[in-house]
């Protein structure tokens, strides 16, 4: 059983602290077709990893298959997370592959075949159920939010901030539609679901409450962690 | 005398309002050599426009010239800021050309020469005087933030946490230093001290606030700001 890294259980504690309670959001910043750098806040969902392998940590968001970032991801398969935690002052910048689970009726390159991607693969391996995840992460969210992913496509223009008091306000949790509505409400947003997963392979850790300042880079190489003290 | 686009009094009545508080921070997404994004926390200091042309409005923050997003400037001047303000729900994304102001003794390349650069071109033009603008954000800031552009070059290791107790620990306001150290000190802090600039060209704002959400796009063609209701 490997063990966990150092920053995995440094960065779940902190989060746990009551002064970091609403600050389970980070940015994921992309490259966009142009090679121009895209960013846009997300919210923090889960930490999973490889059975026995707590030392290849993946960290979890989600998004709606039809905005900029999923085709982003899909030209450029690696990413960089900026975690800032304003209660403890903590900034964690996590840097590595990232792999889309769409729902299975959408045809996107979901794999980022050409990049190395230890953890995600070992998951594979072990048989890892993806799409039972997908549907726990949607299941898990609330009834507004759920309704998001029945939107017409995020970013395209509309007449008046109006015109959304016209779509679905909620959808139910799986197997509790009643309403035709529901159902078809319920197959759209989970068609447009689809999680967002970050391979840790560099993490940078500083620590602005610590006098003087303390920073850590963590490299992976191979399974295990080199951890360096650097300059903040 | 041009107006002020509706984002810009938006963002910063937000900024202003108090559950804001703590909120004067954004992430600035960079590409690398390797055309990987690249994204860090930075402390927001300033807007500024040409005068005459609130239309045209640049987010300044400030860096070390030695760290890696320089050089990322460098070689791809075109960046996002993502300012997310946890406290009234609002999201501001912020893209366009950036441009560096360094110390008059470092050479570097400062200038997005082949970037469309409208204001920064015209703040030229009207003769604004970039070194002292740099050297009044540089005393503006607190002894002990001084004294962070003194320290090895940010991101190099060190042996241990205590190094950094080594480190000068303040630098006095322009002016007012007394001894050679501190002289020196401030000589060193000062040319690697840099301002970022950061010209507003595409503005998205979320409002996760209201309810339905609301979403905005903002682009400036030209001199003119359009502005579109999008979907969030």
């Amino acid at each position: 059983m490997a063990s966990t890294p150092r920053w995995r259980a440094a960065l779940t504690k902190a989060l746990n602290l009551p002064e970091n309670k609403y600050q389970n959001v980070y940015q994921l910043a992309t490259v966009d077709a142009n090679d121009d750098p895209r960013s846009r806040t997300v919210v923090h969902r889960d930490i999973l990893s490889p059975e026995g392998y707590q030392n290849l940590p993946i960290l979890l968001t989600t998004t709606d298959v039809r905005t900029p970032k999923v085709s982003q991801i899909r030209g450029h398969p690696r990413v960089e997370i900026t975690w800032w935690m304003g209660g403890s002052q903590d900034q964690w910048r996590i840097y590595g592959p990232v792999r889309l689970v769409p729902s299975p009726d959408v045809k996107i390159d979901s794999r980022s075949a050409s990049q190395p991607s230890l953890a995600l693969d070992r998951m594979d391996e072990q048989g890892f159920d993806w799409e039972k995840k997908r549907l726990d992460v949607f299941d898990g969210m609330s009834a507004h939010m759920k309704a998001s992913w029945c939107r017409p496509p995020p970013g395209s223009t509309i007449k008046s901030y109006d015109e959304a008091k016209k779509w679905p306000q909620t959808v139910p949790k799986l197997g509790e539609a009643e309403t035709d509505e529901d159902k078809r409400n319920q197959e759209q947003a989970l068609r447009n679901f689809a999680l967002v997963l970050v391979e840790a392979v560099e993490v940078d850790w500083v620590q602005l409450a610590e006098k003087p300042n303390q920073r850590t880079r963590f490299t992976r190489n191979g399974e295990e962690w080199k951890e360096e003290i650097i300059v903040p």
